[in-house]
């Protein structure tokens, strides 16, 4: 899909090419600037307050690097899977991992968060909105070649909790309760609500509901 | 996304493109057959048994068209959104009847069905198998101008509802309750599964998981 240039412009705090889609598919021309930070959970710190955490910081630290005054809104996020027990789960570091954590999925519900983190430029002053948009899944019971199959395909290896929901991995989810492009990364329906609150006369969702255009 | 030529074929009896793309990205090689059928709802059936029925004669229709034994399972569906009051929200027939839909989808939870039809060779046997598959889909409030600026679009012209949410309509939906596939038009998670037990040895899922080949 390709974005129409609408004059509605966005800094994206986030490499990933997935939020790059769903933003163009919302009609926002995108300019990436990935922020480092450090992602590690602290002690006592809920999987919501964490992804909070990082979202802001990563908001931050990519607003300290920008060579200009923010003229445009800036949005990070970072999505993280977690199951009931309280547990994250990231990207796995080899195949074994991959295996363990959709064992772990398999036949049960786990949470999909993303944090999300706004800044924009109002007046002479800096507005800022930070929030957690949570979608459960539930996947199949999955037979250990089912699980084999789909970690040879590789998808599972640069994913939060071993899969794609947007790829082969659509094939284990049995259901959600949600938003789905916040399990994809980015709850961008709200996301886009979010930004018309921040920035007054933005019309960013009408501009996507339009399919760009003024 | 290119499917991968597997050795899995399938005969699809729909003119749908979301529904081709969705079973290709399970690396699934369709032959499309569409098949004219009168999708007239009868006295008393309900929305969950119109779109059973309309599947199943669409998989009969396209079947009888045929110029050959089946050789590959054939696929028929139809999908319809409804609401709490039974009605059936077909395609809009202009743009009035378009913003008349989406008024009344704002802010309330509606339900999207898709009746599919699966039949398959086994032995010197034909065998057939039918379901329903229902996700509640739950819009936000919609203003008049947001229903405008999303009819100016066009999408809604060719869509069950008046809208669609792989489109430009996702910005419409808050959240949802089921299969996200389904309400682009095929529970394709569950359509892989439902194949393996009709077709012995069929590994329709093993091979969509593995990303195709053998």
């Amino acid at each position: 899909m390709q974005a129409v240039n609408t004059g509605k412009h966005l800094i994206l705090a986030s490499a990933s090419p997935r939020r790059r889609e769903l933003l163009a598919a919302c009609c926002l021309d995108v300019e990436v600037c990935p922020a480092d930070i450090d992602e590690t959970r602290r002690a006592e710190e809920s999987p919501v307050e964490l992804v909070r955490r990082l979202a802001e910081e990563k908001a931050h630290a990519a607003y300290a690097a920008l060579d200009r005054s923010l003229d445009v809104p800036l949005l990070a996020a970072d999505t993280i899977v977690w199951d009931d027990a309280g547990s994250v789960l990231g990207k796995p570091v080899d195949k074994d991992d991959a295996r363990r954590m959709l064992s772990l999925l398999s036949g049960a519900t786990h949470h999909v968060s993303t944090g999300v983190c706004l800044m924009a430029p109002a007046g002479g002053e800096l507005r800022e909105v930070s929030f957690v948009e949570t979608t459960d899944v539930r996947f199949f019971e999955l037979s250990s070649a089912e699980i084999a199959a789909y970690v040879a395909s590789g998808e599972p290896m640069d994913k939060a909790g071993s899969y794609g929901i947007q790829g082969l991995g659509r094939a284990l989810v049995r259901d959600i309760s949600g938003d789905y492009a916040n399990v994809v990364g980015l709850p961008v329906s709200r996301v886009l609500r979010e930004l018309d609150q921040l920035c007054e006369g933005g019309d960013f969702l009408l501009s996507a509901l339009r399919g760009g255009g003024a």
